[in-house]
């Protein structure tokens, strides 16, 4: 098993998440919909927290909760935890082991909220604080920087969704999500070439707006974590309020821009970016208008609903850092200083 | 008028902002116990939002009030804005005007929620929308990048907070920062020539942690507004989930790390990246172990309190920005691209 592996693994694991998983996320739906909760606490990191941003936009536009992202040090060190009346307390680890994260749990526990865990290993501490565990089913990840664990993690709050809405159309689209992984995973070899082109880049921005705020968070964290570039992410409106006056002839944007709601406020964005600031642009889009003003452009399906974007769009971003990362001449699996799992308080 | 005599006017309008406003913020207060909200929806963007992660841990560790930072496009774009059940929305926004942040709190109104307005603009849009308005009183800001409404705004919130829980200490503590920060203005000529050192400085991290948190983001918005230096903020735990490995040897890490709650936390951080890394360290803190480790140490008083820091620890941040800018040939007070009123929807 090798990073490059694990990511063209995806097609397989998000179709298995998708049976082994769908009864039992019905059964936690129904008793969501039951404590009727006022919102969602949801607490993570790294990877894992991208997966949070993109449930503060699911669970927030599509099922109407809104959702605020645990601080777990006001849990742990502050040990003054805020009073959570009536929320749902989420949880999110890949190796469900971080003491910050079960942390929040067990406060949430301890208060009488309804608590819920998405991990890769059941029976992990975190398990043990929750009321209800998903697991992501993905089988053991090696390399050090996480790939098929986060879109797996996007599955199972994507699927939480369509359970708490229960809109069959919402199932009849994620039945499809596979199929449009595999079809991005076809992309590999096309990718290795495009990214020789970004051999010398040491710092860009990556941006995403929505749904795919997600996405531009997930996307910078693997370029730092395998490529060491610094990749800062914003939401394109963020970018906006001072961070764009760092951008000068050539300076790099990553941007990811599907069709959707948000799409002509980015494309605004990306126009300036282009003709008024001669910014370098790698656009992951289903647009042919946004991908044409790309130096690098990268295509995903165009029939993709919105709100799945984030599980088809990331995939050709992690093939670039993958292979930007070989191209640098850096080690894949292991990157330096970090460990595949972070325990944080 | 300009940014750095702005910077030195902020112990005047810190002092100001305490004898104008404590009455009205504590009528305020009596309203917000009145209503008791269950928690917090929070709407700003660019430095006003910074000051909204300052109130995450102050309102969450000080007053236990759960926070959500809110998610302008659900409300705009997305037009499904989440169902707020008893939340108190607040806004923060210098000039008033921002279409999204004003969207935020028109939804949170016509949900039947509490809000409350923070700005330097009485009449200004957000005001429209709101049941009460702090006025941060520090008259017209002329410079681009934001600073004394930036602590103003800190300033606020935390005699909110004071406010909320009634204990007469914090407000003798309130009393005292408008003399901490004038100390932190005669740091200002040293912080010209300590600054030299970074004219090359291209791109750098800026860790901090708990209420620091919001230093940090600001602190690295200041460079990137007025230095283009891309300067990125962690919480030191979040920067130890992946991008701690784009440090090596002579990586700039920027510091933010008082005594307090989490400082333990942070100074085992710290000693990593220099004793393991190499990293280069400037650091603000009151702890001489701490400076002891830093290439470019920046000492604040001792005593201030951990609740107090980000608005005493901001000065010689900014400070340090503004004599970059300079340093590097920039212009301190109209950086390229960005205006001082932006509106993003």
């Amino acid at each position: 098993m090798s990073l490059h592996s694990e990511i063209l693994e995806q097609p397989r694991c998000l179709a298995g998440m998708l049976e082994n998983e769908r009864q039992h996320i019905l059964e936690i739906a129904a008793k969501i919909r039951e404590h009727k909760p006022a919102y969602v606490m949801l607490a993570a990191r790294g990877t894992s927290d991208n997966a949070g941003r993109y449930a503060n936009y699911l669970l927030g536009g599509v099922n109407r909760l809104p959702l605020a992202l645990a601080t777990p040090s006001l849990f742990t060190y502050y040990q003054t935890p805020p009073l959570m009346q009536n929320a749902l307390v989420i949880g999110i680890s890949q190796s469900g082991q971080s003491p910050d994260i079960v942390s929040v749990l067990k406060e949430g526990r301890d208060q009488g909220c309804q608590t819920l865990a998405i991990t890769n290993v059941p029976g992990s501490p975190i398990t043990q604080v929750a009321d209800d565990v998903i697991d992501i089913h993905t089988g053991p990840e090696f390399a050090t920087a996480a790939t098929k664990t986060y879109s797996a993690e996007l599955m199972a709050l994507a699927m939480l969704s369509a359970a708490l809405s229960g809109d069959e159309q919402s199932w009849q689209e994620l039945e499809k999500v596979a199929g449009w992984v595999e079809e991005m995973c076809i992309l590999d070899s096309s990718i290795a070439v495009v990214a020789q082109r970004y051999r010398y880049m040491h710092q860009c921005v990556v941006l995403g707006r929505g749904y795919n705020y997600s996405t531009a968070f997930e996307w910078a964290l693997k370029l730092k974590e395998l490529t060491y570039v610094e990749a800062e992410p914003y939401s394109s409106a963020d970018f906006m309020h001072g961070p764009i006056a760092m951008v000068n002839g050539g300076f790099p944007v990553l941007a990811v821009i599907p069709q959707g709601k948000v799409y002509s406020s980015m494309l605004e964005t990306l126009s300036q970016l282009k003709h008024d600031l001669n910014a370098e642009l790698v656009v992951i889009s289903n647009s042919e208008e946004a991908l044409a003003l790309a130096q690098t452009p990268i295509r995903i399906p165009a029939e993709v609903p919105e709100w799945l974007t984030p599980l088809v769009s990331i995939i050709p971003a992690q093939l670039f850092a993958y292979h930007l990362t070989a191209i640098k001449g850096y080690d894949t699996e292991k990157p330096r200083t970090i460990n595949k799992v972070t325990e944080t308080k």
